[in-house]
């Protein structure tokens, strides 16, 4: 008889929200990981918006997005989950968003609410709310302007002047389920994602800052493929991550994960013309910025965009392969004496 | 060792629609009896009407009563089946309705959309819509005037003269699932509910009245308690036997059941001054009306109505008692050799 010792299965939060968590989230599912999806709770536009304001519940977009993704249920669900109406009076709508309303409406808890979705699209790992606190992302403009909103900062494209800083108003407290999960994480997942509306909102939530620099966990930055105008114009790859020091703590990164492969110039062009966005450009010579690791990658997905039509969502035509990216971090993971 | 000789279980039909339908299905649920619930779809008001045209699908409305009536899962999910909102854009509507809704949009197909919604519900039983054309209820008054829409019928309560006949534009066919269900009853049960709008609805589908002289279950129509302003004004009991016997055929009924006792007299002068609505008198001297048996029970609720303030439904004070109403069913039932 042989001894077998079994590698222990490692604990990941991921940070983020939107579609860079979805991509990451749904990769990631198919590896032996313990999975946690802190998710930003500051989302203000389209159904989301609607629904907030309208019945008072916490903005379900980006938890729905984080369920869809770990969801191992029948296809039913994550159809369903992901189902949005184009006329009438729902127009707009997202069933998987008026689902979570209504669930909170009915407990009167976003986390109850959250854990019955849980339960019906039986997900692979937990999604988590990083604050139960209702709140405003607000960002200031080096020219003084302050811009209150999450999709109002997201659509201020023509604005001339770069983001100084965002904040809450009224501030949030972390969550302290999102607290202990960090704390007893092996690893700690940020973005990719939009900089300042799905990534900031998370670590500018009191109690974030001071809970990274205390984890042991080992910290990954997924790094954007594309900039976006109005957020992160002209940006290369240290401004990435000076940022992001200055919100989540100096040298509080051990890896960044960076695409190697350059994408189609036909579609580089588009991008430009259409979007006002460039290709992220990787400008640390050799394997360290600071103390931080650079890992370089192919992560770029090669499949045809599926469009459908009931679904609003913009999808980007340059974006992360799922299956490539996770096993890219799964490689960081293995690559540590403990895994 | 004794032998023992098990009665076989018998097959129920349900036939209607709305709150009638309901009460009827949640008391005969507890009992040892296999359910079908046969349900009209001709609604046309309130959350139901709006979803049926600007989404295209067919009426959700007494699908979802009588699915909640058979469930016996979680109650977070009878919850949020008849869960109504109370402003913004889905005031008025129902997550039942829109869930059943999105299910017909997603599949293409609304006997898949409530196969699915059986499963979720977890339903002791089957509900079966009635047919599944999409078709306009209609009624010819006395004087002439013809009145299209179910919500409109129904809401028609101040017209002098009385309905002449209901009948379907463009004519619908009967499902086929509901006809072979029918067929293999041992006992189909009619009403209560509102005999123009719910019951008659579905004996006006092509191949219902066919069907029903043609089975060889035993049929139970149960009373209305009270007059519907509009359609039943001084109805007697055997103003409701006639006309049933115009819709459904000579001699169809083998069994009425009809409430025996007296409801108290402060509710009746609340009902006749705010509903214009009066106590069903039972005129039936002896046993019988032509050839079918009349049973006497008390069928009446003595519960307080619980008012939920999301919910919009008007539920009668005067109403049938579930269990007591399933009780004097199930004794007719017992009756029968067979059983």
């Amino acid at each position: 008889m042989r001894l077998m010792f079994k590698k222990p299965i490692p604990k990941i939060s991921t940070i983020g929200g939107g579609t860079g968590s979805f991509v990451i989230l749904s990769g990631l599912k198919d590896f032996p990981v313990e999975l946690y999806a802190i998710v930003s709770m500051m989302d203000s536009g389209g159904s989301t918006g609607k629904l907030r304001d309208q019945l008072g519940v916490l903005p379900p977009g980006d938890l729905r997005q984080a369920l869809v993704a770990l969801s191992e249920s029948e296809d039913i669900w994550r159809t369903l989950f992901t189902y949005r109406y184009d006329n009438g009076d729902l127009s707009g709508h997202n069933f998987g968003n008026i689902l979570l309303s209504t669930l909170e409406r009915i407990t009167g808890s976003n986390k109850d609410a959250v854990n019955y979705a849980m339960r019906i699209l039986q997900t692979k790992g937990e999604v988590i709310p990083v604050t139960y606190s209702d709140c405003t992302l607000c960002a200031e403009y080096e020219d003084g302007d302050i811009v209150m909103g999450e999709s109002i900062i997201d659509n201020n494209v023509y604005s001339q002047s770069r983001i100084k800083r965002v904040y809450l108003s009224p501030g949030a407290l972390i969550n302290i389920d999102a607290k202990r999960i960090l704390e007893r994480s092996d690893f700690i997942i940020i973005g990719p994602g939009d900089l300042y509306t799905s990534i900031f909102p998370n670590l500018v939530v009191e109690g974030m800052k001071d809970t990274l620099s205390g984890v042991t966990a080992k910290k990954i930055f997924i790094s954007n493929l594309m900039s976006k105008k109005g957020q992160t114009d002209a940006f290369k790859l240290t401004d990435f991550l000076e940022e992001i020091e200055k919100y989540a703590g100096e040298n509080i990164l051990d890896y960044v994960l960076i695409n190697s492969v350059k994408p189609d110039p036909d579609i580089l062009k588009i991008y430009q013309e259409k979007e006002g966005s460039w290709m992220i450009e990787d400008n640390v010579k050799g394997k360290y910025f600071k103390k931080t690791r650079i890992i370089r990658a192919d992560l770029i997905s090669r499949e045809k965009i599926q469009q459908n039509p009931s679904d609003q969502v913009k999808r980007s035509l340059i974006r992360h392969d799922p299956r490539k990216t996770a096993e890219s971090i799964y490689r960081i993971i293995d690559s540590r004496s403990l895994f």
